[in-house]
């Protein structure tokens, strides 16, 4: 079976074949810019996005979005879903400042990966007028890695790696091996590779 | 003729009548909670959401959206579309220590009123694949009041007030009459209802 990985981002799709091969699932990049909602669920914006992807996009073959953020405890999640925002805006070392005078420093990496195909399901009767009456299986895989935010260290990585150390070491300071073994986007992958795993088998036969 | 106001806040619905009666529109308030979507523009996000809930609600009246944020020009704008999103988790003291360092310290309040109404317009063959071939027509209107942004002062209003300085006095520290009367929303309004007067009149008959 083929996976749609919808990303303008080729590291993402690379990343995503290594977990996803070994369960027999090809991993194809394609470029389409869904909009993303406004929402603290992190979770809830991937499924959105993947649901108006595979919409949009036509034809069986499941589509996978991603989304990740940083979030700050003592800012209650800040920056969070609007990490790249942020980073753009008010930038990382900011960010830095405004967590210096905290005492609680923790924070989480979180990625969701979210996953639609056709195996249409009843729209609740709640939800929605468009008048279709059913839309795309969406399931959301999560992923997270805890560290606490510190003055910007290390020459690596991009965006919030410098100000993100786990277990003594920015993200910036660690080799990509290093970093690769405490991905939180590998983590919401493998989940996402067992469960495609545990689909029946007649998914994966010739449609 | 009646506008359908999509807010939960009535008082934004009180400002709008005092600009819409005196062109013969009448507002109503609808509860219907619409997506966000997450854009530097301003404009785009009130757009989609007016179209989104004149598509769900049905029905044959104009709908209109509000969507407001506190742009920062030493932060790129930032907190800009997120503005609520911030003020709930960073929050407005901390805002106020982000601009401190800064010799600049300009910020712009700006609102933005989107209306969509069923005068259907052609779809252009680049967008969307729903297959409907039209949408709503949408209007958005603009207004924005200039400021800058200072240590928390006065103890009326909500939200970013205290921080934002015009014309010598927080908008926390003015009557509301004083802010009444450089209302960013009011700007917008006044905007929208001229160019409401200005529709043919068949739109205002009965239908």
């Amino acid at each position: 079976m083929t996976v749609r990985f919808v990303t303008g981002n080729g590291g993402k799709v690379r990343e995503a074949r290594e977990y996803l091969e070994s369960v027999g699932e090809e991993v194809e990049q394609v470029a389409y810019d869904y909009a993303e909602i406004q929402s603290d669920d992190l979770a809830e914006i991937a499924a959105r996005g993947a649901q108006e992807a595979f919409e949009a996009l036509g034809g069986d073959e499941p589509v996978v979005v991603d989304d990740t953020g940083l979030f700050v405890d003592a800012l209650d999640g800040f920056p969070g879903p609007y990490s790249a925002y942020v980073e753009h805006t008010v930038g990382v070392e900011r960010v830095w400042h405004l967590v210096e005078p905290e005492e609680n420093r923790r924070a989480r990496f979180r990625s969701v990966i979210a996953y639609a195909d056709g195996e249409r399901e009843a729209q609740s009767a709640s939800e929605g007028t468009s008048g279709e009456g059913t839309e795309p299986r969406v399931k959301t895989f999560e992923g997270a890695v805890r560290g606490r935010i510190v003055a910007p260290r290390g020459e690596g990585g991009f965006g919030y790696d410098p100000i993100f150390e786990h277990d003594g070491e920015t993200l910036a300071e660690m080799s990509t091996e290093e970093k690769n073994a405490i991905s939180h986007r590998g983590r919401a992958l493998a989940k996402f590779a067992d469960w495609l795993a545990d689909e029946p088998a007649e998914r994966k036969g010739p449609r």
